[in-house]
């Protein structure tokens, strides 16, 4: 089958690699319908995240169960079917509690010896506790799958830091990053009931989707001038919900600042650098509480598709270009250069 | 009348100075009945924490109002009351929310313009907002008094950092730092129903009143050995709560490190150094959060008072030394060479 492999940073190829198959009886193999890039395939890509040559990419995929192990009861042959971006087994203490990112028997898409994403099929390890299944109505209908997609990865990361940072029923809420993940965030602070939600970002063509989610005010500005512009909307108190959706130390700092007392920061854009951006001094004085990390979309993935089907929310409009599986290369570039928000792959 | 006053890191002196007066309506004016020294005052006494010289010091009393403005209307001359350690009007958005310690109009004992709380008497900013009325029977009941005086900081503090921690009944829960505020955390997620209590700590004297407050297992070692030590005793999995109670670089990263995936640190040490020993990196990958901060002890004192007047809590113990004003600065000086715990006043 053909995959996407990351050899060197900015060398994406398209290779033939061997056909994705059952190897153990809790497996699955899906053939992917629908993948895409993720902002965090940037850092591989750019090589700010270390990958070993030859590594597979791609993290968020939906397809069609091709095949099953023995011991798979939850989903079969011809089941349309959503993976988050990461498997894990469903039955260990932290996947009844819903981390499921805590497995561990967990993994990642792309770690050595297994499959990615953007690729033709997948190996899917600890089917029953990785997939969940759609309903078969949900086949063919392009916008709506592409409405799912984005619940593997964006739309799941958003959410999670909406819970994080404590978006409540009227709740002031900043989003700092305006990438799909901010995007979602804003989606998913609207989702559960914030009355004012801030988008801080400066791409017009992202502020608008913000704005179509949800954003009831965009502020252009960076650093103490952001900070500012937020104080100067939310009476000066700051907002009670932040969302990070970045990972710098800058954009750490901000939406550090732009909390109100009491507040909380959740941080979901992995963080690239160390921590001095957690002012740690004035969390302390200020009691603003930081939380979050990496989403686990599997606990999620089940009310939000819940939403997607009922038309409540539609993520999609974050997905800006469509490639097949040989321009997978284009799409990195694109991202890369800022002039796709997120690529859209259809193998 | 006679207050502790500190010129110089370990000059700290008991001089006249004037007498402490109604100044605003607002105020009124406490005799001070007992006061102690907290670790945090250590920190201006070694010279970690800068103060004006001359500037007055102590945070923690009770008293007897001895007179009161024109506009104050909750307490009246010959109540018993205790204080938290800071004012606070208790009439805006943060104080009516529970958050008196961001209250635009608060401030800290001691502060310049301010008395401190180690003298005769001090003018209390904000009565209505500010003190705490006791039963006029707890008059003279030195003992039941000097529980209560815990609740000034530190009982408060160690509650705040359960309640940060996420404590919760049947919660596994490891309490780094073994002083006054450690202590008082061991307490409070007794009290808040915690199942399972690991105190962190190399002091025999100390560790006995966490086990008496609580603790069921004591870990003496440090750093990486401390982690060990924790997650073999919780499964291997850490601790759902975290109460961070030192305020170091090396303590932050062993309470990041003894938290469960999905946990919480609750932090209430004040923070010296930066925030390198916030491992975010590892908070992110585990979803660790960290919340805490400066304890807003007028919210707490009304249901910890509850308990204590109940019997239900008894905090005393951190208590192990008892001086008159004079002796202040002999106070200081156990506390800095660690041969007292927590030393009480009796001006």
């Amino acid at each position: 089958m053909r995959a996407t492999v990351i050899h060197a940073p900015f060398d994406i190829r398209i290779e033939e690699v061997p056909d994705a198959a059952v190897r153990n009886p809790t497996d699955a193999v899906v053939r992917v319908v629908q993948a895409c890039v993720c902002g965090s395939d940037l850092w591989a890509y750019r090589g700010v995240a270390a990958r070993q040559p030859g590594q597979r990419i791609g993290h968020e995929f939906l397809g069609v169960v091709e095949e099953t192990g023995a011991e798979v009861s939850s989903v079969r042959r011809g089941d349309l079917v959503v993976a988050p971006f990461v498997w894990s087994d469903g039955t260990c203490d932290f996947c009844v509690e819903g981390l499921h990112t805590s497995c561990p028997h967990g993994g990642f898409w792309g770690e050595p010896g297994s499959d990615g994403g953007q690729g033709e099929a997948v190996r899917v390890p600890y089917a029953d506790g990785t997939l969940v299944r759609l309903p078969a109505e949900a086949a063919g209908d392009d916008p709506l799958l592409t409405a799912i997609l984005a619940l593997s990865d964006v739309m799941s990361t958003g959410h999670h830091a909406a819970l994080a940072a404590g978006v409540r029923p009227g709740a002031t809420v900043a989003v700092v990053g305006d990438g799909a993940v901010g995007l979602c965030g804003v989606l998913a602070a609207r989702r559960l009931g914030a009355e004012q939600i801030i988008a801080l970002g400066r791409h017009t063509a992202r502020t608008d989707i913000a704005r179509r989610f949800g954003a009831t005010d965009v502020v252009a500005e960076r650093g103490e001038a952001a900070v500012a512009a937020v104080r100067e909307l939310t009476k000066g108190q700051g907002a009670h919900a932040v969302l990070e959706a970045v990972g710098t130390e800058e954009s750490m700092r901000t939406a550090i600042s732009v909390a109100r007392d009491g507040g909380a920061v959740g941080y979901v854009g992995v963080p690239h650098g160390g921590s001095a951006g957690v002012d740690i001094r004035q969390m302390f004085g200020r009691n603003v509480r930081l939380g979050g990390g990496v989403a686990p979309a599997r606990a999620y993935i089940p009310e939000l598709l819940a939403d997607v089907l009922a038309g409540r929310i539609d993520p999609s409009p974050v997905f800006d270009r469509t490639v097949t599986l040989d321009r997978v290369p284009d799409g990195y570039r694109a991202m890369d250069e800022r002039t796709a928000l997120k690529v859209r792959i259809r193998p």
